[in-house]
């Protein structure tokens, strides 16, 4: 692991860091802001995915989530959303495909399969250097994320419900499988069978039986994508499934970081109520 | 008048607007965030004035002052720092002259004197437009801002302290007129004669007699710019004056946003204490 950078900022250590991946057969970039804290013990980390087109600093300079993160003692780590770099297939002029929309799934297909594996990226081979190099507490390990981090961070947490005590979105993309600007990527990355799609998607997961306690979801009212984020399925999915959701629409708010930031602070004491009973 | 964009964040709005400027003789974009409260009554207004290289947006994004903004009931105006445009004359590869390093001043020099004169522009031009198109009360007004813009905010308000009922920086350079990257700016908007670069100049404004009640100060003890921004100079030059100077050495903080942003809610906060009394 190599350090990029390192900045203090409310009384903690906002750093930003690279390595080579053997998932994603790249470099990779990622952001960790260590509170003061965890100069005395080890403190629960929090993991934020987020959304197309951003890598690990767009969060990292817009989220806000440093004031709340040193209030509660969290450590907040930022991956970026894809493998990155000349040797990695892309689609320059496709935002919602390739290098910044890698969805948190590992490919099937070629050419896409060498690099696109973004979910052991995160829940494997990211989650052993954090637990190795940072003075981290797993235990207490909350998601959250925006829009298709949103989408990464509920169908991660499904998936291995024992890891995360807490989990929340802001705006997450519900039904992949069914959205116009996932549907190609899907495709591209899985292939045309769909049956193999419904393990990266969240209402999928739902109706095939993964459970999570509990969800919080922040959704701007205003926002443009509310088609394709659908938070009318997510709501009969998790009721459906039993599954406890607190579904806030926030009036007037959009898609943006102005809105994610506005409820950044909820969402981390959310996370820390939580995380701290762990 | 045009608004380029508005969002709804932390409960208020944050534009981005842009006009036609006299002063500048070009287009001019600024951003103001308008806290809830405007909705009933009109708010003090707090000039933000950004650093070197910045324009409107970098403190939108990474300031973190609209949390604080709105819990106190505050609108905050944050100005570019300089004019802009092809027909700007410019120096692009020196951060340190030209557009994006304004300096807060009136050019006297060609050809800068048509274009550089953002002293005018924010104190007359921008002033009349914000008083007019949001809800204001002009009679609360504060002033702050980073590095060189800290610079602009101590010398804006020390040549009108009757505007500002608070004055506060972070890292301002409080000595241009011999700091390394801002005597040839200098030379070049005013000329030769060192004489007319003291009304652009915190120390020598002191020094003539222009005084202001108190001045707060965060700086970051691990700022690499440290000899170039001068606090030993600007706490001297106050001291002399008998101007209150809250002086805070942050142990640890470096000169970016992530310093900024770690001590925006408090400065905002100390703001407030002062215009709501105003």
């Amino acid at each position: 692991m190599k350090t990029i950078s390192t900045a203090k900022s409310h009384g903690g250590i906002q750093g930003v860091y690279s390595h080579a991946s053997i998932a994603c057969n790249c470099d990779m970039t990622f952001a960790v802001f260590v509170p003061p804290q965890a100069a005395e013990r080890p403190c629960p980390v929090l993991w934020y995915l987020s959304g197309l087109t951003c890598n690990h600093s767009n969060v990292m300079d817009k989220g806000e989530y440093r004031a709340a993160a040193a209030e509660h003692g969290i450590i907040i780590v930022c991956p970026d959303t894809s493998p990155r770099g000349d040797d990695v297939p892309d689609e320059a002029d496709n935002w919602q495909f390739g290098q910044g929309a890698g969805f948190y799934l590992d490919a099937t297909q070629e050419p896409f399969n060498k690099h696109y594996n973004m979910y052991s990226y995160i829940t494997s081979e990211l989650t052993i250097i954090i637990a190795s190099k940072f003075n981290v507490d797993m235990s207490k390990q909350g998601i959250f994320g925006h829009s298709m981090g949103g989408h990464g961070a509920l169908t991660i947490a499904l998936k291995d419900p024992e890891r995360f005590a807490s989990v929340s979105a802001f705006a997450p993309i519900a039904e992949p499988s069914k959205a116009d600007w996932s549907v190609g990527a899907l495709e591209k990355y899985l292939g045309a069978d769909q049956s193999k799609w419904r393990d990266y998607d969240t209402c999928m997961l739902l109706e095939d039986g993964h459970k999570l306690p509990e969800i919080l979801v922040d959704q701007g009212a205003s926002d443009d994508h509310l088609e394709r984020l659908g938070p009318d399925v997510l709501k009969a999915a998790c009721e459906k499934a039993s599954v406890m959701l607190t579904h806030n629409m926030r009036d007037g708010y959009d898609h943006s970081y102005f809105f994610v930031s506005s409820f950044m602070a909820s969402q981390i004491a959310w996370h820390a109520e939580r995380l701290n009973k762990a």
